[in-house]
């Protein structure tokens, strides 16, 4: 079973409330004077019915039929071409891009939530406009005036879609190695040549041309990175009045078969002789993909949200139902023949689990969302400079915490409906085959654990980590300041946890001097342990909050409460996690580098 | 790549050096006094010969063809037939049975070594000679002799296959609940009608004929678990003289679509007044069905470790040929236009990892075979009541351990193939969703938590604990007292998780008396804890051996570095997961408890 309902609640409560005092508030800046709280709220609700009305009925079907090749174009699941007409006529992929293009210039604080929704119900679906957003966000700080005149409103609008062509067979991170080839022509164009794998939305039956985004390298170009650039290239060429033109040189040479994703679609292209146009200046294409990667790594990690989520809801609804032994407690449902499994504590710690990373999540999302709507439009610039700095660090973070934990939660929901679940009837085994690549693609986690450790704790002096861990250091000292009882173990825990992270960046920082290895081996529990603060920080936050709300007792004490317990499960039972992490970090990269390479 | 060669230097090392002073002794026994250790060493490697070059070709194409059901019979995929034609003339499915019924005798503690290679190999095709072993098992302890004679040495060879109907659709755990029912005839069989479901190889193309045990209610028979038994219902009815009659009223209604385990049929099964005897006494058929479980249970614990090894193996061989960035600490291989990824301390953590969970599952595996054997062949009844309690406490930790670490191990195999291990030609998300269900069948995990923590702790005032907590003690002490200085750290690491585990045992004892929740909310933490010190205590126990070997220099001083540096990695990197575990525990069940139903 497949369940959702878009926790709506919840996402009133991150938006509006928990971020209150934030130094990050640009959601009150002149970009978006225009909107109320309550036009956020109709969004959300619009998107809410968007979600679950029209995408999540096509999940399990796009899933079980797949994306077909026929005669080199790529026709999506049945229902997907209708779909995207509403979603695309409802103005939803035009959420976030900036009016000038024919935008609805919402924050991304509502946008990430909306594509949260988007993800939960249809993460296949979700690629589609996702990839398009991407594009138009590389097109938009890097192309020319002249090409965002003719593909930015067209892309915006979502009539056409987009894509990002990096990787080749033999080089996916290291994409120093490619080898498409581009050639300057007299006209100002170039002719691309050459082959990608594993480009998502590559070819598709939703649009009338799609705009490829392609990685290549000029012939005088340095070796590696340095020489890369990047170019647009349709799948159609435009006429001059915009209408869809001539074909250009691009071909779907092949489809991939998948674990999971089925409904979107991975394409093998091919370039042969395509026309494109430069995005950017020669040789400075990885940074104008980087705009693109960085806006995408973020939703990345939204889409993990959005499969923890359902995996949530669709583990509690069955929960509920289940009938099956009896409460160790003694019956609590005694009119029937068995209890419900939501009784037993370890189906109650697997619910608890879920929901804490999902919230926790959420959370962390949108706190970072809040950081790139402030990168933007901060009313100052040292302001902006500080968003930019926490967008910097958390977007490894939130890329790789929420994928990870979003796999686990996955499996967590099939584990929950025993060998029901391994079953693809009752729909929960494709949240952990789609999950899965949400780890992967992006960037795998490994990489951004790197990037993290190597590269945003290094980076001017550690200055990325100031907004964070002044914003963790702060509420604990105002806690510990306010002698909140009910309160104290949780705030001594998240300074227990932060005290260790911060101990252990220094640990890290100084190792790494000496040897390079020291940072690779710590990243991946470095990360881990990070993302564990940074949710303890916002579930301290939340649990203040809930505590004066239900002093308060304000109507909605309900949902305080719950979020009461959540924060306790969070301390009581995941936080504990970095404390491991502390320990394997401590014991440094030896006998991680020592065994010999043909020793394996 | 589905890489695979049997890791038989370290079966051998499990087998013949790490327990050789171990209590459990019955390998010295007059049940095996005709084998020798080079008897084992040619079996494991006729085991390897034929995993390797009969199971392992058809472990992708099986997972690709799957099984159909075609006019009411499983047809295997292609090539199943052959290989189980080849696995039962070399005698295979025969290995550990005793030679009463035509097997060869061997003890389990090459018979679960020669499983792993099987499961390592072709996980599916391992499924259906293991459920006729759990069935002859049962049979074999409960059966009358009459039963005994016409179906025990047909089952043994391999000629007739079996299975083990418990699943209904509304109760899996909570067997209390089933509704098949047996009516007695005046011949003193029984008429079996109702539906199984999720029934394990419940009919195939294999054998000439599959005995099913099949768990039914008597009409008068007490409400719940003490008004179940077991019958025995063959697919035909056997002739008197041994050969294949009538069909019985038994029929396959249809095969499930899994996640994966494709090339093993899950089957619907209709019993419509299907003629059965009856195995063991009226309304003992919990029991009798229980004995069968035990050993299943271990079995699928092997299932996880031979997971985990080829999926270690799949990434080592991909670690080393992928291309793909520079050494952090300058580039290794300058000829080539990118280092292999296994100089990056990431990967490494990942493939030390995989490495670290294989090596301690088997020899965790070997010692509950230890116990295997001991419990039916140790010299002495109070050496064999040990055994027995040892094999009790360590069942359901073998079970849920090994698997966990093998979805886990299946996971981070994917991840290290990046990209590539998201599409099915690779061959590795196979593992990840062949490994799944190992944590879910023959009892969820959970429930073998709850096992772990509810009954075996429980049992007889702790009895179960003993030979455990004994033999991890006296080596601690044992090490202390030789003062082996390059050791001391690992020593003292493993008397720390030792003592919070011992703490950790008696707090949830104390607390459990009060609330029954309080048992129920630690146990899968629990589990996870005792498992760690028990491959803490293999890894220690290897070591020492190991640090001895190095001095003496004999020759293979290779294996015994590499064992010391995957001890180091374990003692680094894996152990002080156990002290998350211990601080969760502590935290209590109330968080867990504390949301109401209708508040999740």
């Amino acid at each position: 079973m497949q369940v959702y309902n878009a926790p709506l609640r919840d996402m009133r409560f991150v938006l509006h409330e928990l971020f209150a005092d934030d130094q990050f508030d640009a959601g009150n800046s002149a970009a978006f004077a225009e909107f109320t709280p309550d036009l956020y709220d109709a969004v959300l609700e619009e998107a809410a019915r968007m979600s679950q009305e029209v995408l999540l009925p096509l999940n399990a079907s796009g899933d079980l039929e797949g994306c077909t090749l026929e005669n080199g174009v790529v026709r999506t699941p049945s229902g997907f071409r209708e779909a995207y007409r509403l979603f695309r006529e409802g103005g939803w992929a035009a959420l976030a891009s900036d009016p000038q293009w024919g935008g609805q210039g919402l924050p991304e604080t509502v946008n990430k939530l909306v594509e949260e929704m988007t993800c939960s119900t249809n993460l296949s679906f979700g690629l589609y406009p996702g990839l398009t957003h991407g594009a138009t966000t590389a097109l938009e700080s890097h192309g020319s005036e002249d090409l965002k005149q003719a593909y930015m409103p067209k892309m915006v609008s979502g009539e056409w879609a987009g894509t990002m062509c990096l990787t080749e067979s033999h080089c996916g991170t290291d994409l120093g190695l490619l080898r498409t080839r581009a050639d300057p022509q007299e006209d100002g164009s170039y002719r691309i040549t050459g082959s990608k794998i594993f480009i998502s939305a590559g070819d598709h039956d939703l649009t009338d041309n799609v705009i490829h985004l392609v990685l290549a390298r000029l012939a005088d170009a340095p070796k590696g990175v340095k020489g890369i650039s990047l170019f647009l290239v349709p799948k159609f060429l435009p006429n001059d009045d915009g209408s869809v033109g001539p074909r250009n040189g691009v071909q779907v040479s092949g489809i991939e078969h998948k674990m999971g994703l089925k409904a979107s679609a991975t394409c093998q292209m091919s370039f042969d002789d395509a026309k494109g146009w430069i995005v950017g200046e020669p040789n400075k294409g990885l940074s104008a993909m980087f705009t693109m990667m960085n806006t995408e790594r973020v939703s990345v990690g939204i889409q993990g949200l959005g499969v923890n989520e359902i995996a949530y809801q669709s583990a509690v609804a069955y929960a509920r139902e289940r009938l099956q032994g009896r409460a160790l407690t003694g019956p609590k449902r005694p009119d029937l023949p068995a209890d419900p499994i939501i009784v037993h504590p370890d189906v109650r710690r697997m619910l608890m689990t879920m929901r804490v990373y999902a919230e926790g999540c959420r959370a962390v999302g949108q706190w970072a969302s809040r950081a790139l709507d402030t990168q933007k439009h901060g009313e100052t610039p040292e302001l902006r400079a500080r968003a930019t700095d926490f967008v910097a660090l958390m977007t490894p973070v939130v890329k790789a915490l929420f994928t990870d934990l979003a796999s686990e939660a996955a499996n967590i929901c099939v584990q929950t409906y025993g060998g029901h679940g391994y079953i693809r009837e009752h729909g929960v085994e494709q949240f952990v085959r789609d999950a899965r690549i949400t780890q992967i693609y992006e960037g795998t986690n490994g990489v951004q654990a790197l990037d993290l450790v190597g590269r945003k704790l290094a980076a001017n002096m550690g200055r990325n980590m100031r907004p964070f861990f002044h914003a963790v250091s702060n509420l604990c000292e105002d806690m510990a300041g306010e002698g909140d009882k009910a309160l104290a173990a949780q705030t001594a825990a998240l300074q227990q946890a932060f005290g260790a992270l911060q101990l252990t960046t220094a640990t890290v920082a100084r190792r790494a001097m000496k040897d390079g290895n020291e940072a690779g081996a710590a990243a991946t529990d470095y990360l881990r342990m990070l993302g564990l603060v940074a949710m303890g920080y916002t579930f301290l936050k939340a649990a203040r909050i809930a505590t004066a709300k239900v002093a308060e007792d304000d109507g909605e004490v309900d949902f305080y409460r719950a979020k009461l317990i959540t924060a306790s499960f969070f301390f009581d039972r995941i936080l504990p996690q970095a404390t491991a992490g502390f320990l394997a970090i401590k014991s440094g990269a030896g006998s991680t580098m020592a065994l010999a390479e043909d020793a394996f």
